[in-house]
């Protein structure tokens, strides 16, 4: 594996690491890695998927001796229920999330805290819908097109609307295998009453009702979040910034965003670039006011405004164990609930904003929409007075950041293709640069890094090491989540990472002036990437599970993160997992995930939880779907 | 006690099954009491609510060496969670129940399947939501009272129309302390979102959430389900049937109808009904078609048809047991998926018939609206062709049967009432002959008795013993689900089982001429209950925690029975409890259920396995209540 210098390696974020941990020794704080060893050995019942808690007359677990439950549910049944619940809890909560965002939009007014940002956006989607705009104020539009949206989780008829955007094919393959979802929380409910107890016990059952409900969040919930998100906030362009603890500032008020709904982090982040706010920090003897993002919240800030990325899921109690932060900001999900009592050592105000994440020991600033920019202002404020309260003889800020290029979202993917059209010879707005450069074998085809962090493998080595192979091995990785900020720390967003890079990425990253790394956004975010397929396919006129793509999420470890595998497989794409699903204790459900889906959908996942034998299967994939292609 | 011959007891109840259990040794088959065996000891981890399986960082358990997940959470956030979740996937599943009815009520027309039975409930129902009847077609009228009720599962705005039959004070309390619930869906997929990894960790908002989706459920989806069920067969209204596996006939086809969702039994019925289907039972050598009920499918047969009722949830297996079934046709919730092998062993013909309940080995014959009929006489047909296949040497059915009066909904109280109001003196339709005799101390109050068996006590003994001795103590009973049945099985239901009680109750009986114990319908039908106690709070003029009235689950075993419970603590009725709620890891949790509920809604729950204790609670908790109220 080529290594340049400047190029953080793993071994050199977890020295950083290892000092922060030392940090937290000193100081008796636990850490996400003692609670790892306390929790050791974990129960092999739970993480086979073969206990059932379901109701009151359990638990159950399935053993040689007892092979059903009370009830007389066996492995496949309860491995089978506990997946779909997963999946439906996965699907509720990103969905949950864009329909906040909706409600955002419902209330969106001119001289509010929150406008319309991308008309244009706006008007496609108002297009799309059926919603007039000819001579429309653009704030009735928005709230026509925010209530269809809203209506989308719960009208008694019909499936979502988003569907029609994928190929025909899928569209045709969805309705025919019955699993087009109808409304977005019916969906939710139904999982729900599915796995109740004295309900659905075949896993085949259960598994295609988690690919429905996954779709109901990828293309339901989670693109409504994407799409309103990029109306009410700006669609994001591809702009630099940089990633990782480094970006703290030891001069500055450091704030960090934290979670995944980016209403409120907007506000704080607008708030804190006033020069009232500024001028106030001076005033306290700060050179400045710096915002800073970890998890899903960092990624969308980062593409809308450039704020830098302090970490992903796995690095939020570092954050707070530099000793240099003045407030932990968090909206919704993913949230350690330690960091309520990792900031009863520190300085850091630890604040929670939303009614669905409430978390005992924190300062709780219910963000209302009417309000939103006083609060923020006002949050703002506190960690500014709270500066002075730094111990700064107890700081640590690792120096290591790197410089990242994001934002790129279909229409900038598309954009960068049309800068190297021959606008006279070819049609401009499509992928079609990206495809011949597929077919031709420049490109090998193009993988989707996804996921979370999971202490069950070493943290963002996974991600890392796998896209460090797959741009050897001239395939284009497209990044989202924790897997984006885990390729941010590495430097592989930086437009040089192509000296990593096979000779075919490494030109196409030359001629498009790209990454070979290209950060999509948040995990709400991948709706997009099942666009991108959808447009790639739609634009090569094959359908979406011939295509040399695929999704891979090493180190996934949230409900979320079934959800999204879901969706990505009925859409028919298949994907490589490094963890496990919880289901290994039933035959029935290992065959169905893997195998039993392709019948279905077309694919399924690969599992391996080491990351250079997933990518030796990922190229294999992807060669085998070149074959077929005959190319 | 008080025990008169004629009325069955647990004893002989037990006998009977012990002789049915020799049968199922004899053949090998495997039953609960095999699987409640081979499932011990059970996982304390998880009977007390401390093992978390909501992200793939886990399983984690608490321990005193390990006192948090990996994430943080504690005890108390984990067993939280888990409570909050089963309160959700209960009221999940009653109110798809409720959905399913509503899009019958959708499709109903003059020449379907489906009609309206009970205009006068439709009419009164469309007035309450302001639908336009004034010349119009009662089933355009249907159609909108059931889209109306639809969208309550996912109108993007407001709470639920029904919570406005709630007293006064229940409306500004629910709407002060903040659980009054939006859409139904919505209340289920914020349940969800709330729970998964990284979001609500603060035990108390995962209380009020619990309070929150439970009332979704009894003031929505099972509220709905109860008005369309009686829109579309008809309000019940008192009349006798039979119960306890005795009701199987030796000599006739026996159907067994099981779950509860109504739509498709009652098809069932008529279809039996039918000259056509008699006759052909006839030439096949039955003496006739005998339609025999288990669990709430049996509740709602039995009160609208008087279709005897099998029995209630751990006698399900043994109904296939006697050897005489040729055809058990279920539905919905609380099937054993054993009921499939445990078919393997006899000729009886094990259907399922709705999408939510798949299980393996079953014939799957999808229930549609528009088929419903032809479907159902298709059944029939299958099973009486079945009845050549009984193998009559190795039939056994139990010879308990008790007569019963069942079909006391609000509705049938308030005429009962009105029989013994004088017409000249007082108002009619109101209920204060049954306040009066509360008042004056002749009744000394009542007691809903609901919920599930459990073999975690002995199975109805609970129910049976709890019942006789607050009837000994002139407590009126009000019963549903399997408990009414457990009642109906030892001839609580007749009318002269007012000899089983105290003097207060047995002169109530003999006066309005109704049994101690009043069958008000299915689980879904505690809403009855809820509009029950409403009326009288209203009727009073006290709030509804201030009634000696109070409901009692001994022996709950679903999801749905924490989402009863929460609706009925929601409404301010003191509930208690025979089974622990999977939290005692928490003593915040226990503290909670217990008495952290008591400050926001005035009500709890009470917790003792022991029957005998709980019954002296109960008397203890009336006897306070009516000091309070200074009677």
């Amino acid at each position: 594996m080529r290594e340049i210098k400047g190029f953080t390696t793993i071994e050199e974020m977890e020295a950083d690491a290892a000092r922060l941990k030392e940090i937290a020794c000193e100081l008796c704080a636990e850490t996400w890695e003692d609670r790892k060893t306390s929790q050791q050995p974990q129960c092999k019942f739970g993480e086979e998927g073969i206990c059932c808690r379901i109701c009151s007359m359990g638990p159950c677990r399935v053993t040689p001796k007892a092979p059903r439950g009370i009830c007389g549910a066996d492995a496949h049944a309860i491995a089978g229920r506990h997946y779909l619940r997963m999946a439906a809890a996965g699907s509720a909560a990103h969905s949950d999330h864009g329909r906040e965002i909706a409600h955002v939009l419902h209330k969106a007014s001119r001289d509010g805290s929150y406008q319309v940002k991308d008309e244009g956006r706006l008007l496609a989607l108002a297009a799309e819908w059926g919603v007039e705009t000819v001579d429309r104020d653009i704030y009735d539009v928005a709230h026509e097109v925010a209530d269809i949206g809203l209506m989308e989780y719960g009208k008694p008829f019909g499936t979502l609307k988003f569907l029609e955007r994928a190929t025909e094919e899928r569209q045709k393959l969805w309705a025919a295998e019955g699993i087009a979802p109808r409304a977005i929380d019916r969906e939710v409910a139904t999982s729900l009453h599915m796995t109740n107890m004295g309900n659905t016990s075949d896993a085949e059952v259960l598994v295609r009702q988690s690919l429905r409900v996954g779709m109901a969040d990828g293309w339901g919930g989670s693109m409504m979040g994407t799409e309103f998100t990029d109306i009410l906030f700006g669609t994001p362009t591809a702009r630099t910034t940089q990633g990782n603890l480094g970006v703290l500032e030891a001069d500055q008020v450091n704030i960090i965003v934290h979670g995944h709904d980016p209403a409120f982090s907007e506000m704080v982040v607008v708030a804190a670039e006033t020069k009232e706010m500024i001028d106030y920090a001076k005033s306290k003897g700060a050179a400045g006011i710096n915002i800073a993002g970890l998890c899903c919240t960092a990624n969308e800030a980062t593409m809308r405004h450039g704020v830098r990325m302090a970490g992903n899921f796995l690095q939020q109690e570092n954050a707070m164990l530099t000793g240099a932060v003045e407030m932990i900001c968090v909206d919704v999900q993913c949230i350690f609930p330690a960091l309520s009592r990792l900031a009863d050592c520190f300085h850091t105000k630890f604040v929670t904003t939303s009614p669905i994440c409430r978390i005992p020991g924190s300062i709780y600033v219910e963000f209302k929409t009417e309000t939103a920019f006083e609060q923020a202002r006002g949050l703002v404020e506190m960690a500014i007075d709270n500066y002075e309260n730094r111990k700064r003889d107890k700081v640590f800020i690792p120096t290591h950041t790197q410089d990242a290029v994001v934002g790129y979202p279909c229409d900038q993917i598309i954009r960068e293709l049309d800068g190297v059209t021959n606008s006279h010879l070819e049609d401009r707005g499509s992928y079609r640069p990206a495809i011949d450069a597929i077919r031709s074998g420049v490109l090998r085809g193009a993988v989707a890094m996804v996921g979370c962090n999971n202490p069950k493998v070493r943290p963002d080595y996974s991600h890392i090491q796998i896209m460090k192979e797959l741009m050897e091995n001239d395939i284009l990785v497209v990044a989202s989540g924790c897997a984006a900020q885990a390729a941010t720390k590495a430097g592989l967003l930086r437009l040089d990472a192509k000296e990593l890079c096979g000779d075919g990425l490494k030109r196409v990253c030359t001629l498009v002036g790209i990454p070979p790394v290209l950060h999509m956004g948040a995990c709400v975010d991948i709706s997009r990437m099942m666009l991108l397929v959808t447009g790639i396919a739609k634009d090569w006129g094959v359908d979406v599970t011939r295509l040399p793509i695929v999704g891979c999420a090493p180190e996934w470890m949230s409900e979320k993160a079934v959800a999204i595998a879901n969706y990505v497989v009925a859409t028919g794409i298949d994907t490589y997992l490094g963890i496990e699903p919880q289901v290994k204790g039933s035959t029935q459900m290992m065959e169905l995930i893997t195998e039993g889906t392709r019948k279905i959908t077309g694919a399924g996942y690969i599992i391996n939880k080491d990351p250079h034998a997933l990518v030796e299967s990922i190229i294999a994939g992807i060669e085998k779907k070149r074959g077929l292609l005959g190319i």
